[in-house]
């Protein structure tokens, strides 16, 4: 059974999220009825972050347990074919050992959010942006996220359906930086940790999108974190702006 | 009569191009119909370049003569409003003098063209990029376009029903980079000029493109420039990774 590592880029527009539904269509139940096509099933695919209803993946990582001994980019290819139309790519594929588990053996997951602030209606990148109509903050929101970094009890900044069993992650990083692009200037948040809680990066970005806009201060965050109350988190985002980066491994399976 | 001059983004897709038609979507038809909606028509709006059928605009130019005395602002707030839902978006606007006419005041046009190598099928940027299979070899392709910089007749790289009086025109840039997305290495062409024949950018881009990925020397591009010969041109590259990117004019209408 040799096992491949798959790079898929998906838009999440379409799907409600990444894990398979029984009655909604999921981007792992598109992929696993693709392999289906291959193989005959059932198929059952792990990947490294199960993104929400609407959250893009520009990097997820799966990977998938074949009977045959595809080569990885007849097995790409193969896929891709199947995948039409979904919004579904694998970017790419390699052979991996068996020790290597998509979700279990990642050590770090990287989040990108775009929120783009202008009032003119969005042509291009409609359904890719979070729209705001106020200028933000930049430098306010950085202050804000510096409270946010390390290790924390980030119950505050966690669904209330969160499954995991502890509310305290370590935040490797949460850059906000102005990104010229060709419709305007867009703020990036760089959203980096071991592992996230539900709903995590959203909340953290609805939170600091208040700071940008002064409605909240930057000490509120190191308030509301303080709290461990749900009650205390600002609006969270919607899911069109945030996107699955990249995913790292001690032994990176494309090499 | 006040005279505004407008900047509009737009999503190419949906329209058969920028001009007005009796029987299909235009995007000066979808402007022109919002503008009635603000003041008794008829209106007849003009723009600095005439985009094809599928060609998007980031920075189009346009000017509108209205009989109220509207701030820029809400003007262009209400044409967003009435211009919903179609893809258009007046991203800004100000009052300019009678003298200034969005097409003939114009001195430079600047065209961006975006090629995605990559085999894996496009998920975000499909329908906003051309993708073609193969890698290209942008020194190749820059070397090619050097021939086409200056005064020439450009005949080779015209369409059979261009209009203009004359084949005869000044390229002053055609710039090939790559450029990092977060999908990959795109190449881009940043192709300016005074202005252009009908086809000019896609006939370049079509004929770079069959250099970059090496069925055509640099010197073919030479060649095919001297001929003056549309038959001696490359394939000319599908309208969707085409933009309108920016109009200089000697007194800037935005400030």
């Amino acid at each position: 059974m040799p096992r491949f590592a798959l790079q898929i880029e998906y838009d999440g527009a379409p799907f409600h999220g990444w894990q398979r539904q029984a009655d909604h269509p999921s981007v792992q139940g598109a992929i696993e009825q693709a392999l289906c096509k291959l193989e005959p099933g059932p198929h059952t695919i792990a990947a490294a972050g199960r993104t929400d209803k609407g959250v893009h993946g520009l990097a997820q990582i799966a990977h998938c347990d074949m009977k045959r001994d595809w080569t990885p980019f007849r097995l790409s290819e193969a896929l891709n074919y199947h995948l039409k139309p979904n919004p579904v790519s694998v970017v790419n594929c390699a052979q991996v050992p068996d020790t290597f588990h998509a979700r279990f053996s990642a050590t770090e997951r990287q989040y990108l959010f775009r929120i783009m602030p202008r009032r003119a209606p969005l042509t291009h990148t409609r359904g890719y942006v979070w729209q705001v109509k106020q200028p933000l903050d930049v430098d306010l929101m950085m202050e804000g996220a510096s409270h946010l970094l390390g290790e924390h009890d980030f119950t505050t900044f966690r669904s209330t359906i969160c499954q995991a069993m502890s509310p305290i992650k370590t935040l490797d990083r949460l850059d906000i930086t102005n990104v010229e692009t060709d419709h305007g200037t867009e703020v990036h948040f760089d959203v980096r940790a071991r592992s996230f809680l539900h709903n995590q990066v959203r909340s953290f970005v609805g939170t600091l999108e208040r700071v940008g806009c002064g409605s909240l201060t930057p000490d509120d965050v190191k308030t509301a974190l303080a709290a461990r109350d749900r009650a205390a988190c600002g609006p969270v985002s919607p899911p069109h702006g945030l996107y699955l980066a990249k995913v790292l491994y001690d032994t990176p399976p494309f090499g």
